[in-house]
């Protein structure tokens, strides 16, 4: 297809939603005044770093692009309202099929979490498919949560299980927690969240560090996604730790909030209690009586 | 250098100004709420299709992918705000020399027009580079500007010469058109725009098809560049409607203010009157007495 016609083709497969007045087809989106402060990220992924077109239906490959943006939004303590999709593709995967199979995994999502794809750029080259996507959003009322804000005694929560995302496929199916994130704001404050994308070795270790604290963690909390289970368990730890692409968010609350997500069920569900925040820095296994015991930095960096 | 370090350097080069509260640095920009509506631009850079990375100084590849998305909000009659940079650099190109020298030259561009680079997402790959840029901005009070809204008898006009982009390396050192648009919205409402990307033969045959109409054009007022003054006329014009990347607007007015921008110095400087608009499809020379003579879709379409 030429590029004139992979446009029209996503004006016919995204229709326009609440808050945004022009949608494909000019020379920018425009949205209505939104209520709140506007939150914006932007994402990209990238043919043999973070999908193998060869390997995964393209399905999962537009899923995946705008799910890691919609996790960021989530993050924030956010909801999202448009998303705009900068493609640079290669020619193989020019065609018709492979385009509307991608566009159909992105409006999935959009649909579940009510957002439009309202824009973006389309290209054709010599290169590997590059999948980029920016989301525009607001803020919960409670909102935005940012990296920073935790007190020493703040409970950690980790909303699902970790490690294995990739041989588990997870890192391309999951769904982002906006539905979470908005349940708990109804509740209580967090106090500083972030998503586990690097795993959370690295992500909380950075998240302690931006409130200049130390994260303890409970070796036994840790909620471990179901195929490590046969691993030897400090294996599996470590890989819990280490895998990256869980995209879960890894979050703090002051104890007394904290006590109110643990005793209701609906926010209990998901809601892993595995650590806490102390004065110090760094990230440590809280083993009791034995102490703590220093966890290494490491950590999953994208080849 | 590795991504943390990569992250640390941008927030160190990139300032946050008026109407971001959060920058670089967390899952999402924050932005404080706009004025009016928000418009929302996307466009992306690919090497070898808009630029070379092994022959052009980095400092003009970054210039480049901002302004192609301001040349988009000034087409929407707008103001920018704040940017995202998402960058996929091949690891030849992932120390801090060229990085560097990428964001000096977007930062220079931000700084001229006072935004922000307030987020994006940096990625090493195997692949060649690509800088992908997303704007956000909000309209002049008469805007936004669409592509749809040209009467018949509306005049037409650019605002600067046209053809010969690549070999003068226009298309890498433009100045985006937004502080024309902001001079021309303050007089007078603009009908319908576009910014001349794909040669004005495609850009302007899709503009008056927007508003289902003809675009005449008056075949001695298309401004050219003056490398192509040495080309035979003829020829020199069908440079100047083909060759594309001009980052020109193309706009049309009403005829009572199209003759308050003829008459005002300030605004008669860059506004090039070339022709009208009309009953009718597709793109026509105004040929007086002889009439008119089609001009034959051809056009600019990236390799």
């Amino acid at each position: 297809m030429k590029e004139l016609e992979i446009i029209a083709r996503l004006r016919d497969l995204c229709s326009v939603g609440e808050g945004v007045e022009i949608g494909i087809g000019d020379d920018a989106a425009v949205l209505s005044r939104p209520e709140g402060r506007t939150l914006v990220c932007k994402d990209m992924l990238l043919d043999g770093v973070h999908f193998k077109s060869a390997e995964v239906d393209p399905f999962w490959i537009g899923h995946k692009a705008l799910a890691v943006n919609l996790s960021d939004i989530a993050a924030m303590g956010g909801r999202a309202s448009s998303a705009y999709v900068g493609l640079a593709l290669p020619r193989r995967l020019s065609d018709s099929a492979f385009l509307d199979r991608l566009y159909e995994g992105m409006g999935a999502l959009a649909k579940r979490f009510q957002l439009t794809i309202a824009g973006g750029d389309t290209n054709i080259w010599n290169g590997p498919l590059v999948v980029s996507v920016t989301v525009i959003g607001s803020c919960h009322e409670r909102g935005p949560v940012t990296r920073k804000g935790a007190a020493a005694g703040d409970f950690i929560f980790v909303t699902g299980p970790l490690g294995d995302s990739y041989a588990s496929e997870h890192h391309l199916r999951f769904v982002p927690r906006l539905e979470e994130v908005k349940a708990l704001l109804k509740r209580v404050p967090i106090s500083s969240m972030i998503d586990v994308s690097d795993g959370l070795g690295k992500d909380l270790r950075l998240l302690a560090s931006m409130s200049d604290l130390r994260a303890c963690l409970y070796r036994e909390r840790i909620p471990l996604r179901a195929t490590l289970s046969a691993l030897d368990r400090g294996l599996a730890l470590e890989r819990a730790l280490n895998d990256g692409e869980d995209f879960e968010l890894c979050f703090s609350l002051k104890p007394e909030d904290a006590a109110i997500v643990l005793h209701e069920a609906g926010l209990a569900s998901f809601c892993h209690h595995i650590g806490y925040m102390a004065v110090g820095e760094g990230l440590v296994w809280d083993e009791g009586v034995r102490g703590f015991k220093v966890i290494e930095a490491r950590g999953y960096e994208h080849q």
